[in-house]
């Protein structure tokens, strides 16, 4: 067991920030309390922080907590701190391995949550058969102490289009490197990505129900109006859900501009009236912002 | 311009079943007659067979259909030849390289369509508004002769999970490598593939209609029984499309069972009444069948 | 436990070709017999085919191999009968199931080895670190009777891509819908996928080593000719494959051609001397082939 | 075009952080000055920061850069300004945006350089083809004023294993959720990837020099001795970059720990020395940290 971290050609260096833990953890919960079974599904990531610098810089692992003791701990306290919103789970977790881990001093926890519909039968939601749904569901919780927590949430994978009411005008036109025409109709398509931020002093927020409002407006947001670029939308999906949730102070998107190009028929003796389009995979337009509350 | 095909060192070979043509080619058609828009978004091949040996053994690219001419061809033709299902539009664009391309006496095209709903606005389906599903419906199309066609339709992708009325027993216990513990209560979960054919002479059927019935047919049949086996669940999913559609003649279906197992809590010192489960990616059984009609 | 195959409102079904096994079982096997360990890796799925009618029609799992079994067996299995190439391996799964599955005859064994190369430390391969290599080989095993084997080997993820010395005219130029410019220099790049057929008889094949072959006269037979479509190419690798394998009755090609498209500069006042490419992910044009041995 | 941005409803809401620009831009260069060619393939992305607030409040583009324009930017200028590192690119890209823009003060670049080797025909790398090989370099580079710029350079999917001279033991023993044995020989796997940043004022730096010194320190290190841990390798291979390249200020690497379980054989009456292993896709172990230059 001879280690080379000592040898004399090597440089001093010292360890900076540093995490470890348990990733890609997937854990089922059904709750059966009544015959109508309730489930959600999570994939789990919980790091921690503190005084890792022995088993960095000489291997000395005591009073580490193991990863597999993460993994079997995410499933065990799933059992009972597991009843509510991720959101609440991930302060249970975090604050569990403060407490227990003789080195751990703070940490993260990162959860990707698998949304799932009730199968219709003969126009009803069935009692414990379940079908996935595309958009899913993420949260954030972190803490420096195991006791205040920041918690982002989100949502991802949201897959919205519409053949109207879209256009792209009066941006730079004498640049040596445009070639695009303007357009005051076109296909706009987005894959929804945001997360948001609670204000101080929310402790008593219900996490379900704010992203079901948040979910609501954005897709509401996204057909109200006529879109003169993607960057407005955005802002306006944004305000809708400043002006839903009190709860939240801000909210970030990235929303890539997934490209819908109307295929040139006429080469070919045929009119496109925007109906024939090529759906670009790569490249796309990207846009990220942040919409705050004006205080 | 050396080529090296008739090297006298080499053995003499000859060409076996070949085909060429255009892989992902992403076409949108917007359907926009009215102000309630219509959108179908295919993934598109088309592959052509014929006499393409000169090309294969010498070079010789005389009279071949470039696959670019394919990729335009398929736009193209969308416009005119895409009014109803995938099915008929396969068949429209096999027909036309049979007819357009000297060396081409049949082919195949193969499609997968992304679905999308109408975005709900106020308790509504929105005018020109949609978000993406998960499942996706798949055709294949192919003809020797550009005249006559088989036609195969299926879904993909459609990911559905039931926490009761399922087990597994009674299966060979003896075998020195088993160590599953048989259960009558268990999770199960799969993500469906099936695709089907149709009788001879059903010239007309309505391809969008037999695959609404078989997409629900599945749901519901997931739902209406206790599966002692994936297989036997496989099965009556069949019968139940064989009996919704008579317009087919058999379903294959390719089921994984996707493993929901439950994380033995006991070492904690917790129950787990079918509570909390790791759901496991891989590995994971795999059912393949054809079910057929009983002449 | 009620079951509904026996609805009188249900058509007559029966079971058609049928099999079900275990998919994606991650094996690592360490070869340690001397300081300079060997190791291959191996994705395994088994299917077994026989008579499984009463548990797809009626539930009955009387005599059924567990698929938990089969993972089991996969695992237990490669300790002894894992000494060699994928393909003995597979030989020994099949047998195996069909003399102790009561109600197997047959099945098939399909594997994706993935390859490490060992890491090069001062110029030397490490005896016991390895790095991960992006082809995969693969093998594809079945029998009817678990004594006598059909053996398909294979190929994938082989990307090769050259600047020049390829090209594609003389094609189809008078169609309506071709717009795409001859050329005889542009760049040709492919994933290579295949796999090969071995000659009745062969059965002492040294199966590691015709890889090797097959692996090699792909790469070199990419470089060594003016290639006027990558048709032309295919034929030709499938020619000196032939030719350095006398062991291979025949091999299948499927080959992308993954556009390299000259980006149009001169609309910036530059030129483009088949320096800059846009890489195109979709479409492709798609090739697939048999290359067989002329008798 | 009605907009409802100012409907009395709506909170008021204010314009943070935010960029756009062009992502997945898939970019080939290839130098051809002498007939042993060279080649580069980049990913790349381009965002732009600046006072872009009134195309997201009030829909107005005026002096807008389109990302079409980005796009095209990207590819024209690839052939001036791409002569050497994709670090040098980028300050290339971000320059001119900001000198273009009437908008624009700065941004960032991003790169994923996918790495091709040359052929090997008859023991030699070829003039002009390529494979390309599995891991890749990445770059960000970012500015403020379009001037002065912050250089990240980094690799990605460099996945190494070692089949002994691994270990983990010594760890907390006496949580009640520990159920892992120690062990002084297992398997170890990783995916590396890190990424370093400069040193103030080194504007000389080599960056495809610095990138090969990297790689090959951490594959070195990788072998060189007993891992007591993920963590005291991750901080070893830190401390082998610094002292070979003086340029780098610090480095952070991830890396998770792609668990190879030893399959239990004893169940079956089988001995397994560490032969026989699955490997577990998910979850994992999984490390984050800075190793930093000891001032």
């Amino acid at each position: 067991m001879t280690q080379t971290q000592n040898s004399p050609t090597q440089v001093s260096a010292r360890l900076g920030a540093n995490n470890y833990g348990k990733a890609e953890v997937k854990l089922m919960k059904v709750f059966r309390d009544t015959a109508r079974h309730e489930i959600r599904e999570l994939t789990v990531r919980v790091a921690m922080t503190g005084d890792f610098g022995a088993a960095h810089t000489h291997g000395d692992n005591t009073d580490l907590v193991a990863t597999d003791t993460v993994r079997n701990t995410i499933y065990g306290l799933a059992k009972e701190g597991f009843q509510g919103s991720p959101e609440a789970f991930g302060k249970e977790l975090i604050a569990h391995f403060v407490k227990t881990g003789p080195r751990v001093t703070g940490g993260f926890a990162e959860f990707t949550e698998f949304l799932w519909e009730r199968l219709q039968v003969g126009g009803e939601g069935h009692d414990h058969a379940f079908v996935r749904q595309m958009p899913q569901r993420t949260v954030r919780v972190e803490s420096q102490d195991g006791q205040t927590f920041q918690v982002t949430s989100g949502l991802e994978n949201l897959y919205v289009l519409k053949t109207t009411q879209s256009g792209w005008e009066g941006y730079l036109l004498d640049e040596r490197f445009t070639t695009l025409p303007e357009t005051h109709d076109r296909v706009m398509a987005t894959f929804v990505t945001c997360k948001w931020e609670y204000l101080d002093g929310s402790v008593e927020v219900d996490y379900d129900d704010v992203w079901a409002r948040v979910y609501r407006q954005i897709q509401e947001t996204f057909t109200d109006h006529y879109s003169p670029s993607l960057q407005n939308t955005l802002f306006l999906m944004g305000q809708a859900v400043l002006t839903a949730c009190p709860e939240i102070s801000r909210i970030w998107f990235q929303m890539p501009n997934k490209h819908h190009l109307k295929y040139n028929l006429e080469r070919f003796g045929l009119e496109n009236n925007n109906e024939i389009f090529h759906v670009d995979p790569e490249p796309y337009g990207l846009m990220e912002a942040w919409v705050e509350r004006d205080a």
